[in-house]
C-alpha cells in the first residue's frame, strides 16, 4: 500500500511518536486464533492485573480503556456525584484540552487554580473547603493532579503525600493524570509503588501511549472499593474495546523487562541534553527546569517559524516566544544535535542580519 | 513474551477473532517517523477520505474513532437535541448492548419498535410521529437501523430507501448501524453506494473491527452540514485518538482492494455452509434465514454445553434453546465441518440414551 | 386587573383547577415580614419536617421541589448512579410524559414493563435480573410504581409491599410517585403511614399541586442515608425555591386538619358518582374500573367533540373512543350532573338520528 | 393555622421579602374556575406574551419557568451544543451559585473572566476566540452578563451594546441574566426596550422574585428562531409549570402600571440612602459604588454579628470585613434609619471601648 505520508521526526508532541518495536511484535504475536472480546475470561486480562499488582506492589484493580481522555473523564466521574466537584490546576489537561468531556461526562464543575509551574499544593485547595455544606455551590470531593504536569515539572514523592493527606483528612481523594508517569518516574528515581501506592494516590491514569504504545490507557484503583461498578461506567462511556487483548497485551510488553523506564529514560535523557545545549546558544534561554521530558524555551520570533521547518514543535506561550520540545522514547541523539545545529545557525544569521531601522 | 492465552477458534462472535494480515502489515508499516497526532494535516487522513468518497461515490465526510459504541453515539447526538429521540428496534445493538451510553451521552430517550427479525417498517414509526409538538414527549428526530441487524437479517435496498422516503419526509434522518455492514453488502451483491449513497442514509456508522480491523470505526456523513461541529463531539466524547495513523491505515488496507469485501465474503459463504450443513441434521433447525454472517439455530438444551466446549457459542435464547453461531473472516472449511462433525456425533449420542421416564 | 380568561370547569385533568381556599389563605398569611431564602434555618422547614415525621409515622426526611418532574427525576437519580436503570410500567409518566428528563438528568436508562392496568409486578421484573453483572447493560437498581396509576388504578397494600420486598431481596429499592396519593389513601381507606412506611418504600414523590396546591412537591427519603446529598442535586436540578415559604406553607396548610384527605375524598366520590352515572347510559361504558378519581368511558365517537364543547375533557385512546375524565377537589355535584345530562342528551339525539345511509 | 415563624426585616437578600400586595390580590383573582394546565391554549398566556412584546417593543417570544436558575441554564442550553462554551464574569451567578447545574444540563463547559466589578468587557473575551476551529478546545459560543451584577454595578446601555456588537462580530450571542433588571433599569433611567432590544441582546433570563413576585421567571428571545424547540426543554429541564396561570398572573401583575419599576425603584432609593448614611458614619466606608439596590460597605470586624443580630445581612468578604446589605422593593425608611442607628451606636461603643494592649 502506498501511504500519503512521510514526516520526519520533530519535537512536537511525544504522541508524533509511533509504537516501541517490542509493542509491535507483540501485538503481532497476540494475533492468533480467537480472544473472548472485551477482555471477558480472558486470562492475558488476568495476566495484566497481576503485572500490575506487582507494578504498584498493591493489590490493586486495573481497568484498560482507549485513551487519556477516557481513563481520566472516566477515573473523575468513578469518585464524584454530578454536584461534586474536583479541584485541579488551571493548566490539567482535564480542564484545557478535553474539550469538555469532563463537564459532559460527569454532568459536574471543575474548581480551578491558578498555577505557574503546573503543580498545586494544599494551601491552595482551603479555600474551596468553605463551599463544603453550601447548597448553592458544587462540594469539592476530588483533587486531580498531572505528574509529570503540562508545564515539564515533576511532583516530588513528598508533594505527592501531602496532597493525598490533606485530601483524606477533608474526606477527598486523590487521583493522578499520569499520561507521563514514566517520566515522572525515571525524573525521580523511584518505583511506581513509591510514588503512587505509597503516597496514598486513590486513582490512577496509568498512560503508556505517549511513552511507545499505540493506544490504550489503563485506570488503577488502589482501593477496589471504589472500583465499584467502574466496568458499567467505562461500557457506558464507550470506553471499551471489543478486541480487548490487543490493548492488554501491549500493557504486558510495556512493564516486562521495565520497557516503560527504558522509553521514558531515554526521552528524559534527550530532554536534559536538549535543554543543556540550548541554553548555551546565545540568545536562547530556558523558560522552566528541564523536569522530565519536556523542554521549554524563549527563542526570538524570527527564527521560531524557521526552525519549525526543520523540526516541528509547538509554540507554547506566543506573547513570550516560548516553546515547548517534547522528546519521545525514538527521540536520538541526531535529532537533538540536528535541531541545535539548525538553531545556532539561524541565530548567527538573525544576529548578523541588519537591525530594521 | 509469555501469554496467558491460547484460543481455539469457535463461533462465539466476530469480534473474537483477530486481525486481517495485511492490516497487520500496514499497521507495521505506518510505524515509521513521526506522524501528526489526531490526524492532524496529517496527508494520511485527505488519502482516506477520498476512498471513502470514492467508495461512496459521494462526497461524504468521514471521522474516524474508537469503536461502534463510539460511532453510533455521536452520531445520533450529532443529528439530535437532547429533547429529540432516535427511533429503533428494540433489539438495536444502540438500544440493548450500549449500557445506557445513548441517554448518558445524547441526554435523549430512544423509542423502541419491537422486530421479531431486527428490522422495522416506516408504518411501525407513524405512531411516535403522534408526539410531535406535544411539549411533553420527546420529539422523534432521527430512525437508526442496523444492517445488517442482530437477528442476521439484512434490509433490502428498497426497504431502506422507503426508510429514508419516510424519515425525510416527516423531518426525520436514517442512521445506518453498520457494524456489520460489509457483511450486508456482499449478501445483497451490491455497491456501498448502492445501499447507502443512493437509498438517502443520512449518517452511517462504517465498522471494521468485526470484520477483520484490530479497533477503528468510521462515522460517514453523506451531508456535510450535518456534519458541523463533530470534531468537538468527537472530542468531548471521549472518542479522539492521539495516534490516530493507526486507525486510519487499518481503513486504507480494509478498502486497498476491497479486503472488506473478500473477508465477509468468506464469513458469509461459511455462514451458509453451517447453516444448511447443520439444518440437515436430524433434530436441528434453524430459527432464521441465514443472511449474513450469523446462524441461529435450535438445538436441544442438552447438547448445546458439550458442543460449546468444543467450539465457543453463545446461546441467543434460552428458554427456545436458541443458539447464535457467528462466522468470522477467519473462519475455515475445518472450522465448520469440525462443529457439524461434532455436533451430529452429540446428536447421535442424544437420540441413542434411554429417555428419562 | 383585567384577564383573558374565563373557564367552566371541566374534567381535563385535576391540575386544571385551582388552589384550595384555606391553601390561599395560608399563603397570604406567610406573607408577612422576611424569611430566610431556600428554608435555610427557617423554623418554618421544621414545621413541615415534623408534620411529615407525623403523616408517615417515621423519622423521614423531607425535601421540597417545585414540581412533580422535579420530584420523581430527582428522587430516581439520588439512587442511580448513571449505569444503573429505573425499572417502570411503560405507562409511567416518568417514562412517557417527563419530556426525556429522566434520560437527560440521570443519564440513565428507563427499562419499560407493558401493562394495560398501569400496574406491575415483581415477575414481570424478573426479567432483568438477568442484565446484573454483564457489563454491556445497565444495571437494574430501582423500581418505580405510580399510586394512583396513570390508568386510575390503586395498588394494594400488599402489592406494595411485595414489590418492595423483592426490590430489597434484589439490592433494589422501591419508589413511588405519589402524584395522587391522596386519592390512593382515600381509596384504600388506610393511612399513609400504612401505606408507604409500613410496606418498604424507600422514596416517595409526595404530590399535592393535583389536589389543591400551586405549586410544590415534595421527595420524602424514609431512610435518611439514602438522602446524602440531596440537597445538591435539588440545586443542581434547578428545583431549589428561593422564597421557599410559600411551598412550605402550602404544605402545612395541606397536611393540618387532613385537608389532603378531604380534597381527594371529594376527588374519588365524585368519580364514582360519575362512572356509576355514565355506565347507567345506554351506549355508554366504562373501560376500566373506577378506583381512585379517574373515570375512563367508551362514547360514541359523534358525541365525543359535542360532549367536550359543554365539559372539556381528553380522548385516552382515540381508536378505541375511550376518554379519560379526571375530578379534582373542586368537582360538585353540579358538575357531575351537567356533564351527565349533556351525555344522555347527546346519546339520545345521536340515537335518534337516522343512519348515514 | 400557627406558623414557626416571625421574622424581622433585614438586609440579607431581596429574596428574604415576601410578595407585593398586588401580586398576592392577581394571585388569588386567578384562583377561579380551571384552567388548562401548563398554559396550553390559555389565553392568559397570549395576555402575557403581548405585555412583553409592548415592554421590549419586540416580536420577543417569552416562556415562563420557575426560577433564576432554570431560566439561565436553559437559556444558556438553547444557544450551544455540548461542545460549545459560554463565557462569563467568574463571579456569575451561573458560575458560582447555581450549584453546577449549567455544567449538568448543558453537558459544556463555562469559561470565566476574573473581574473585580463584576462586569466584563469585549476585550477580556478575546482570548477565548483562540480556541475557535481547535477541537481539543471547548468553542465559545455565547457571552452572558448579569444586570445589575452580583457586585451592585450597572452596565451602560453603551457597553450592552458594544457586548452584543462583539459577540455577534465573532458568531456569538449574548445573554443577560436578568435576576435584578429591574432595578438596572431603574438605575439607569431607561426602558427595557433600550436596555435590553436596541443594544441587540439575544436572550434575556427577566426575574421577578426579587422584586416582588412569588416565583417563576421568564426567559425572553429577541429572535424567535432562537427559540426553536424551548418548549421540550422547558419541560427536559423540569421548568415546566402545571398551574401556569399562577406564573403568568404574576407577570401580568407585575407589568401592569409598572409595579417592576415601582418596586425597584424604592429598593434602589433606599440603598442609596442606605449608602449615604453609612458612608458619613465614622470608620464605616463603602467599598463599591451604590448603583442599584445593593450597599457594600466595609465594617469593623467587632460590630458586624452585633449588627446582624439586628438586623441580618451576609458578611461578603470576610478577610476584607465587607458586607452587603440587599434593599428589597418592601425596604422602609424606618429599616433603613434603623440600621443606621444601631451602626452608630455600636461604632460609639466600639470606639469607646479601651483598645486592647
Amino acid at each position: 500500500m502506498q501511504f500519503n505520508a512521510s514526516y520526519r521526526k520533530g519535537f512536537a508532541s511525544d504522541n508524533w511518536s509511533g509504537v516501541s518495536p517490542s509493542v509491535m511484535e507483540a501485538l503481532a504475536e497476540v494475533n492468533k486464533g480467537h480472544h473472548p472480546s472485551y477482555g471477558e475470561k480472558d486470562p492475558l486480562l488476568d495476566q495484566a492485573q497481576e503485572a500490575f499488582r506487582k507494578l504498584f506492589e498493591s493489590d490493586c484493580q486495573t481497568f484498560f480503556v482507549y485513551n487519556g481522555t477516557g481513563a481520566n473523564v472516566l477515573a473523575v466521574q468513578q469518585l464524584l456525584r454530578s454536584w461534586e466537584a474536583v479541584v485541579a490546576p488551571h493548566s490539567a489537561h482535564l480542564n484545557e484540552d478535553e474539550g469538555g468531556a469532563p463537564e459532559k461526562f460527569t454532568g459536574g464543575k471543575i474548581l480551578t487554580i491558578d498555577s505557574d509551574d503546573g503543580k498545586i499544593k494544599p494551601d491552595q485547595v482551603v479555600p474551596f473547603l468553605n463551599s463544603i455544606g453550601f447548597q448553592h455551590h458544587v462540594q469539592p470531593r476530588l483533587i486531580t493532579i498531572s505528574q509529570s504536569t503540562e508545564m515539564g515539572t515533576v511532583y516530588s514523592i513528598q508533594e505527592i503525600k501531602e496532597l493525598a493527606e490533606f485530601a483524606h483528612q477533608n474526606k477527598m481523594y486523590l487521583h493522578v493524570d499520569g499520561a507521563r508517569i514514566a517520566n515522572a518516574a525515571v525524573a525521580l528515581g523511584c518505583s511506581l509503588a513509591e510514588m503512587i501506592t505509597q503516597t496514598g494516590v486513590d486513582v490512577l491514569s496509568f498512560g503508556g501511549t505517549k511513552n511507545g504504545l499505540m493506544f490504550g490507557e489503563a485506570v488503577v484503583f488502589f482501593d477496589k472499593k471504589l472500583a465499584a461498578g467502574f466496568e458499567y461506567s467505562r461500557k457506558q462511556g464507550m470506553q471499551l474495546a471489543s478486541k480487548m487483548r490487543f490493548i492488554i497485551v501491549q500493557f504486558l510488553a510495556y512493564l516486562e523487562q521495565e520497557l516503560w523506564k527504558k522509553n521514558a529514560g531515554n526521552a528524559n535523557q534527550m530532554a536534559q541534553l536538549l535543554g543543556r545545549k540550548l541554553a548555551a546558544i546565545d540568545g536562547i534561554s530556558l523558560s522552566r527546569p528541564v523536569e522530565a521530558n519536556g523542554v521549554f524555551a524563549i527563542l526570538p520570533a524570527e527564527i521560531i517559524p524557521k526552525l519549525q521547518e526543520a523540526y516541528f514543535f509547538h509554540v507554547w506561550n506566543e506573547s513570550k516566544c516560548e516553546v515547548r520540545l517534547m522528546c519521545s522514547f525514538d527521540t536520538s541523539l541526531e535529532d537533538v544535535d540536528g535541531l541545535v545545529a539548525k538553531a545556532k545557525n539561524l541565530m548567527l544569521n538573525d544576529q548578523n542580519k541588519p537591525s530594521t531601522p
